[in-house]
């Protein structure tokens, strides 16, 4: 009787599986090669499969089923698939019944108006042409959490979108510990001799960049029969099965770094995806466990593996030879210092290391006075110029450059950027761990082999997909919570190092 | 009243609509990109797309605004898009009612076997692998038939799937009529000296060949913008939406017109859906009339325009410049024969337009045969054999060269076959009434302009989309419907010339 409806609530959820992977099929060809004339339709085609979705998931006979199950779930080992399962997708149900379609519709509406003014406003580097929809985007978030009242705090409900049971008291004290050592590394840096990246940018050919980054993740472990990679503007990672991930990437033919950290970025969270346990699938359970880990992956390659010493110790031979005009005469260890050099940027998508978690924090301080409204939507540009002026020292000539320069509010994400920060400091738990379990890690590495780190991923993390909330997924793993300390170790060394800080 | 009511049911078709849209998306990037793992997951994606499609299609509140639309409908201009849209939708919906959704399961697990057994039978030529295999799928169709009885023929609802309204009797009318001209064509032919195209079957460098392709079909008006062309094994064109139709080709490094020719039949069939009245999108009018109309198209484009001598006298300078190694000593009249050259084969996809039909025939006739029970699928490539000798003079060494070369009986297609002679054979009464009406027609080909020839396609037929039925929209435009004798006289023509034959 239980078997017979936990499998008919399978099999429901792996109808609204399938139509969610066929809507990521058309999100992926709409980023990837489908022709310009196209978007009109491609929009009316995600959005009725969008609502079937939605209409099959918030069904009564989930809720149903869900009811019938949970005394007896109650019962089962709670780590196991089935209580897993029947517990997070009851969380999901849940969700997705408080909020009205009318509101689901009104916000996409506005969304999409607003995509369009944020162009606009960027391009003109006007902030006015965007502020009356960023208000109203404001106002439906604010509505959107008192959907889920009562909560702790009003950026709680949002927060939870992205971060399954994170609370914004959580991401604050996390924040606040982590902010004066970050402002005060980069300082540090600050005042000492600058390191040489010039011959990064310079002419490098296309079709060698991209050879090399599929070298590399080949190296990695991204299996081509079971995923692919593309060009795209936005480099991306969707998946449309555990066998079936695919990556895209973005080659600038003067400067090395965006193809080449792209490429490992995209493949550490395909990889993630790659490693869902396979009897997940069709489930809520069958991706990753929130975007936090999900950058916890895509950073630990890019950076704590990408940006080593060891890594380059393997592979900078194999790049001098490809690019020996441009690398030939650049020693190693030039070339590395070079790739993780540290400099207070304007841009967050450009910012390196030391600098990327203040772009988070000033956006997470920006986004909840925003929600509290202690912060008025016209105000937003002065309040932004003046955090980066106080954490990162420099201040934006125009808003195109400043408050303008991300999509993610136009597109009615708030709650989203604190996972970018969550995830570099994540990255850093593991790597202490798999340093710990893995001695010889680094020679490994050295020698190009990247196995028993896959291997570890795959056993601790990736086969596990969303059954586990993050913070109790690294509570698991790592003994204790989300902790800032492993992050700022790792800065310190390798920063440290590099440039000569004081200890 | 009315108008809520026909509103209504345009809102529940554009469901179904961008349904089968997503699958369609689904389906091209299964031939074009998916990683091989990636198949087991997009049968299951593509099946639920499926199954919820038909239960949308086939729901109650369709019925019933259709059953109250109906007598109204019969009161409207019976040519209006209204009122073809109820009449379509209607005999659809009839057709997709009757047949219970266990019959379609059933037929679909049927054919997935089938489609394995016949790729091994046809690998080891060993037909008794995929006979009880097409045993069972011949019993299906005549079940799936008699969903329809009463009818004049058993095989009239199988070829109503592909061309609507057409009966068996018609298409036996036709071929007898046809099936006597064409075996004196060839038997004529033969008895004369043979072409030379020995040129054509060298190596030839691939992305030339691409690009020569791109350059031709953009010139036909293929507008890149609302669509693109990529690379699969088995070239094919779909439709996404108006503004979005994909083609593929396949290039042969060794032989130079698989690429080209295979380019320009897709194109026309990418004409064809791009040139469908934008109104008409979103309900089951929003495509080609029929399989026979979509390839009178692709033929018209690939065979009375590719293969003409106008054609050539256009392109072929720039075929030299491209291939000057290959091409450069070859005279283009020589060249126009080379590509126009009649040798009885056994391979149907690779026949030449004056045996093409011979092969449609044969599949007719066995396809009937099959259905009536006058030939047991255990005696199919005896009877093969024979026809081969009849009507071509050529017999094949095995079964993977003969009965087991098509695919399409092992998919449950029976009835699809004719659609490509009937293609043929409409393209050349369209090229009548085009000749007719644009006097200039050659002198506009032979300086690469094909506006008018376009224009015109779009004005008779392509606008109308699937409001006319085949046999209904040939009389409106030709004034009588569908007729072999334009194609013979084509035929005779051309090759009358090229062969020296007798009048």
């Amino acid at each position: 009787m239980t078997t017979d409806k936990l499998q008919r609530l399978k099999d429901l959820l792996g109808e609204v599986w399938d139509i969610h992977m066929a809507a990521a099929v058309l999100g992926w060809d709409q980023e990837t090669y489908m022709p310009p004339a196209g978007a009109q339709a491609r929009g009316q085609q995600l959005s009725t499969l969008g609502r079937i979705a939605h209409l099959k998931f918030t069904s009564e006979e989930i809720g149903r089923l869900l009811e019938d199950l949970a005394p007896e779930a109650a019962d089962w080992d709670p780590d196991s698939d089935e209580a897993r399962l029947v517990k997070v997708t009851r969380r999901e149900y849940l969700k997705a019944t408080k909020v009205p379609p009318d509101f689901v519709a009104e916000s996409a509406k506005v969304a999409s108006r607003a995509m369009m003014a944020w162009r606009e406003a960027k391009a003109k580097a006007d902030f006015s042409i965007f502020e009356p929809h960023l208000a109203r985007i404001v106002e439906l978030r604010q509505e959107y959490a008192n959907f889920f009242a009562p909560y702790e705090h009003i950026y709680d409900p949002l927060l939870d979108d992205f971060e399954p049971g994170l609370k914004t008291a959580d991401v604050q004290r996390i924040f606040n510990a982590l902010r004066p050592q970050q402002v005060a590394l980069v300082r540090a840096i600050a005042e000492r001799p600058q390191v040489d990246d010039a011959f990064l940018h310079q002419p490098f050919d296309q079709q060698k960049q991209w050879e090399f980054g599929v070298e590399v993740i080949t190296k990695f472990g991204f299996d081509w029969q079971r995923g692919r990679q593309d060009k795209s503007a936005h480099p991306f990672t969707t998946s449309f099965s555990v066998n079936d991930v695919r990556i895209t990437t973005r080659i600038d033919p003067n400067y090395i770094g965006t193809g080449l950290f792209g490429t490992m970025h995209e493949c550490g969270h395909a990889l993630y995806e790659l490693g869902v346990a396979p009897e997940l699938e069709r489930t809520p359970l069958g991706h990753g466990a929130s975007l936090a880990i999900h950058e916890s992956q895509s950073r630990l390659w890019e950076n704590l593996v990408g940006r080593s010493r060891p890594f380059w110790e393997h592979f900078y031979p194999r790049l001098q030879e490809t690019f020996p005009a441009q690398l030939g005469n650049i020693p190693r260890e030039t070339f590395y210092k070079g790739i993780n050099r540290v400099q207070p940027s304007l841009i967050r998508t450009e910012a390196d290391e030391a600098t990327y978690n203040l772009h988070i924090m000033l956006r997470l301080e920006l986004e909840i006075a925003l929600l509290e409204g202690t912060v008025a939507v016209k105000d937003l540009p002065e309040a932004w110029n003046a955090k980066m002026k106080e954490y990162l020292g420099v201040v934006p000539s125009d808003d195109a450059q400043g408050v303008l320069q991300d999509i993610h509010w136009s597109m009615g994400s708030i709650g989203y950027f604190s996972t970018y920060a969550l995830g570099n400091l994540i990255s850093a738990q593991w790597w202490e761990c798999i340093q710990a379990d893995i001695p010889n890690l680094n020679d490994q590495i050295r020698n190009g082999e990247f196995g028993d780190l896959l291997a570890w991923l795959r056993e601790h993390i990736h086969r596990h997909g969303a059954k586990f909330e993050p913070q109790e997924l690294v509570e698991k793993v790592t003994g204790r919570g989300i902790d800032p300390a492993p992050y700022m170790r790792y800065l310190y060394a390798k920063y440290g190092e590099i440039y000569a800080l004081e200890q």
